[in-house]
């Protein structure tokens, strides 16, 4: 039995949810009938298919239980041959609590990267078959985003032809290694190479931790768990400290640089090659932040059609229902520029792949690394925009639940302290931007050189060279760029004036930091080495900006690409799509204002004209509310959610599973007797 | 032992430690030295003292230890005579994980302001000596913000001289509760009062719950926990469901409304003043952001003046150890204004609890209620302002911390975690700046039709009708208010000037708002009543921009008036002060910076210089940020933090607590015979 409100709402749907759904996943059909098969294998376990119970466990038994997940999700893996390469829904829209996700994605990847084509002949089938549960250990307690500055140590051995590998001191214990805590039985550990006394810098090894035989932490090496988290505690984040271990020399993972059996160092012939992997992290991390903001607008959605409070003003009050939340500004402003976002990131995600995958063709096929730069710039920037986007996302998603959005049984707290890591980890989202403003200013000064003439700009920075000449022409405000009606004023409607708008906004930014750099290399004894650490906060500014651009872009050219509008089911879907694209740009120009006014481009008179199209677009886009967080298709067993299930049972399913919890199952509380009843009693 | 780097940078401080922390206690010396007593029980006190346990329990485990640390508060408040008021600061400064918390607080508090004085000689004793534990039921599951709506009922039956308590409905379950889930024995229950099948809308009844002598869920009774939350997991949050109970006729808390035994209701007298007991709680609400924020601070502080990272460009690299992270823009960015912000909290705490207790002296000796209304308008706004602020500058500091800022051992997850409830308790956030805006409109409107002339404007918002006046007299930007120099440009060093910004700010957005208003009355058909639903985001705005100023004037005016400047020892304070006021004055204004320019107050070219000054104050203030902090004197037992302890031993604890915890007690994790090795060894 469904909840009637939510019935009414998919009745009012005005597309077929099925369509967009495709379009969710790029026309893969068979991605599509494959996942289904998946799904029924959760929905049909007892474990799979009851997330909830984890909430009520001790952190002990949270672990125990993620590991029969762990042996159920690899049996599912082998049922349908997935060993070698498991779509990624498996982990991003079926599965919680598979400590296991980190050895398939990062040490895998890992792997894959950093070995030699040999050495992955030997580790990857072991990998891939779970003969081995591998973790990437490069972080030390007290060293983090400067990886150079890391303590473990690597003296080539040339006498055994071995690797020793040492930590020195308690600061290089290797620390918030995923995976390790309790389960890896080898690590690839970084440590800095040292040949005959001389350092090479950090290198990965490849270190057996646990004994295969029973487990037990191999002699010399101290291991364990760094305790419990603000989320992710189904993983065994571990620390490691390695007391003179020795590896065979072919231990250290050699795709790039090698050390010959006389200990000679043979420096790898493309090191900017190194960031490709790092690169590929990064992907997967752009396309997680959608299934991040797609799960918490689920759950908020359907649990804003469901609750109802206060009548709405102007609204008959005569023995009227109370108004669904989801019909309040307020509420809307909390979740629709949300699911607005969320297709945001799922267009930006595919053109990051695709840019992606042809980079490493090129290298591959045509020796070509020239884009990997640029490639590098924005995936360091969109990972610091996307993730803190998501984040933001999750948690207004979260107070829009109101009070019991404060549960943990509503799924998003711990959807959300399980995803906020990624702000922190993978490259620190405040120091990222730097790269990415670094890259910019480059591209800038080579269009300022040659008066906008460049000829091999990348293709995701062309545009700067456009507004360079747009701002030489003195085409300095959007009403002269576009159109404007009689009064002047421009329209807000037209999503090609909205992506001028953020074509414009980046360009500024990032010409004003040009000039505070040559306002600041005017004074006595400034370089810019002196001055960059006075930037941090403008190269956030510049980056974000672009990447506002970035993003935008993707969602514009997505849509027009991608439906066929012959088809008057995909019109419809067509112009839902169009208003989420005008509704996510307005309400991130909104939220970004003073950079769109600051040099008068947009007009301060416009701002309250802008935010009424917002709300216009509430008004719009409230009808298909739940049709479009459906057609995102995730699983109630990937949102472990009481208010957020697709049959809208909110309130049923909290009673049941507060009154079924562990915690009630005595009528008196453990230490009433002891410690209570004395002092009720007044002993005390 | 202390950490060395955390040594040097107390000698670097250029005031008074001391000083500054009795500034913070108000002067208030005796509360101090009661303070150090209390503190002392605390560090003597096996479990008082080790706060990071609680980390490494199920929250079955937790919940005992907690009631055993009520057993431990309650004889420290009993030896030190303050069973009747305790001091705030033994809750805010000193506690960890104790439900009864909400017993003193939240349920004493109700009782004083809901029952008559009669009934209070009789429960309030009890109350004190915990002969009971009490809690507040008033929302429901179904129920919150809307308490006019709730169902559950009380009907009064004469014959029996008895109300009957009842939950019609599941819907009508009480929820979220915080004390009931385990150990209150009584609750104030809110239930819509019928007099012969009239209804006169909630009351509050006091309903026993347990029984006194074997603590069990009394007869008709329902009573449990909701189940883990996002934080607060100490304290047990029930659920309470109904069955026709009866409670004598007296047990209706009848401060206000009354009725006799012939079944007769009798109304207050002055309705608003039921209004008076919610804003008490709003003041305690207001002062506890002081405490989150300061703990915050303090802990990312500490830990960023030892933890180390890269060499500062322009740094000499050779043998240097890597630079203090505190030193950088970003992390300075991320953690000064904050600093900053909790003095300015603080003193607007002050501020605010005496005006609250002006107008209960006023109500109680001259039955004046006039400034209720000013009082209960800005105590909505500032919750509002003042809960998401220091939510935001918590989650600032657990960023600032990296890595170690996820785990909970750091003790910041905790800290937001617990913090964030109050976001949407005790009135949701996004729905109180309308009771706000509904007053400065009033205000605003009788300005208007004055021409300024309004005598009887409350203090706090006298300021709109001076701006009105310069409106009027068109000293329509900051420029022409103050002086400038020879380049126009305006001393943004000097703190009036600053002030003058907040005032300007929010009497503009307050007028765009009445002229949006006047806009859309012009339309045909509307009405105010009609409108009010799509200028909820106006509201927020204009709460905002008050509220603001009613911070920024809190801190001016609290510097002005409490340092003696003629000893150079508080001169030097004075001097920090000040600095403070102007780093959370512009960090403000380019948070809000739109708002500021909107009409042209301040200038679009002044946005690179006011930046300027933002971190030039970053570096002015570095010096002294340990000081700071040190001065809030938050002691390590209400931290529970690794990385923020005073001595600053930061990889010395992390290391400690985690070999220690239960978790890495058994080499081999629970569940690998079972599960594990059947798929290392390809059984499965």
């Amino acid at each position: 039995m469904s909840n009637q409100d939510l019935l009414d709402e998919r009745k009012k749907c005005t597309f077929n949810i099925d369509t967009l759904n495709i379009i969710v996943h790029e026309n893969d059909i068979k991605a599509i009938e494959l996942n289904k098969l998946i799904r029924k294998e959760f929905e049909n376990d007892s474990i799979l298919s009851t997330p909830e119970v984890h909430y009520f466990l001790s952190r002990e038994e949270q672990f125990k239980r993620s590991i029969i997940i762990c042996s159920k999700i690899i049996q599912i893996k082998k049922k349908f041959g997935l060993l070698q390469s498991a779509p990624l829904d498996l982990y991003r829209n079926l599965c919680h609590d598979y400590p296991l996700m980190l050895h398939d994605i990062v040490f895998s990847g890992a792997l894959k990267s950093l070995a030699s084509d040999e050495q992955l002949q030997y580790w990857l089938p072991l990998a891939q078959n779970y003969r081995m549960f591998g973790c990437y250990a490069q972080t030390e307690i007290a060293h983090g985003s400067n990886v150079q500055g890391i303590e473990t140590i690597a003296h080539y051995i040339s006498s055994t032809d071995e690797f020793e590998i040492h930590s020195p001191s308690q600061s290089a214990t290797k620390w918030w290694i995923g995976g390790l805590g309790k389960m890896a039985t080898h690590a690839i550990v970084f440590a800095q190479l040292y040949l005959e006394g001389k350092c090479y810098g950090p290198h990965p090894f490849m270190v057996p931790i646990r004994s295969l035989s029973d487990h037990k932490p191999l002699p010399g090496i101290i291991v364990g768990d760094i305790g419990p988290k603000y989320g992710f505690n189904c993983v065994d984040n571990g620390f490691l400290q390695l007391n003179k271990i020795r590896v065979p020399r072919n231990f250290m993972l050699q795709r790039f640089a090698k050390v010959t059996e006389s200990g000679k160092y043979v420096r790898p012939t493309h090191p900017r090659l190194i960031y490709a992997g790092m690169v590929g992290v990064r992907v997967a991390i752009i396309q997680d932040s959608f299934y991040g903001l797609s799960r918490a607008t689920t759950i908020a959605t359907r649990y804003s059609v469901v609750r109802r409070q206060f009548i709405l003003p102007g609204e008959n009050s005569k023995n009227a229902k109370e108004s669904q939340v989801l019909d309040y500004q307020n509420q809307m402003n909390r979740i629709l520029p949300y699911i607005a976002k969320s297709f945001a990131y799922l267009f930006t995600g595919f053109r990051f792949e695709k840019s992606f995958k042809q980079v490493l063709h090129d290298i591959k096929v045509n020796d070509k690394v020239d884009a990997l730069s640029e490639l590098h710039a924005n995936s360091s920037g969109l990972k610091s925009v996307m993730t803190y986007g998501t984040y933001e996302g999750i948690e207004s998603c979260r107070l829009a639940c109101g009070g019991h959005g404060y549960s943990l049984v509503s799924g998003i707290p711990t959807l959300l302290s399980n995803y906020v890591h990624v702000v922190t980890a993978e490259g620190e989202n405040n120091l990222l931007p730097q790269q990415t403003t670094r890259f910019l200013l480059k591209a800038f000064s080579k269009i300022v050189e040659t008066e906008g003439q460049v000829s091999d700009l990348g293709e995701s920075i062309k545009y700067l060279q456009e507004e360079f000449i747009n701002d030489s022409n003195q085409i300095s405000d959007i009403y002269k760029f576009s159109k404007t009606d009689e009064n002047g004023k421009i329209d807000l409607e037209n999503p090609a004036n909205l992506l001028q708008l953020f074509r414009h906004r980046s360009y500024f930014q990032l010409k004003n930091l040009s000039n505070i750099i040559q306002d600041l290399l005017q004074i006595e004894g400034n370089t810019i080495l002196s001055i960059w650490g006075d930037l941090n906060l403008e190269c956030i500014r510049v980056s974000k900006a672009h990447c506002h651009f970035y993003i935008i872009d993707s969602f514009y050219q997505h849509i027009q690409s991608v439906v066929n509008v012959t088809n008057p089911n995909e019109k419809e879907i067509h112009r839902v799509l169009w208003q989420l694209f005008n509704l996510y740009s307005l309400f991130l120009i909104d939220q970004n204002l003073m950079e769109f006014t600051q040099d008068g481009y947009f007009k301060n008179k416009d701002i309250n004209y802008l935010r009424q199209e917002i709300h216009k677009l509430f008004k719009l886009l409230r009808p298909n509310a739940i049709g479009l967080v459906d057609s995102l298709g995730i699983s109630d067993t990937a949102l472990g959610s009481a208010i957020g299930q697709y049959n809208g049972n909110v309130y049923e399913t909290l009673l049941k599973w507060a009154k079924n919890q562990p915690f009630n199952q005595n009528p008196v509380v453990d230490g009433y007797n002891e410690f209570l009843k004395p002092i009720l009693k007044s002993y005390l």
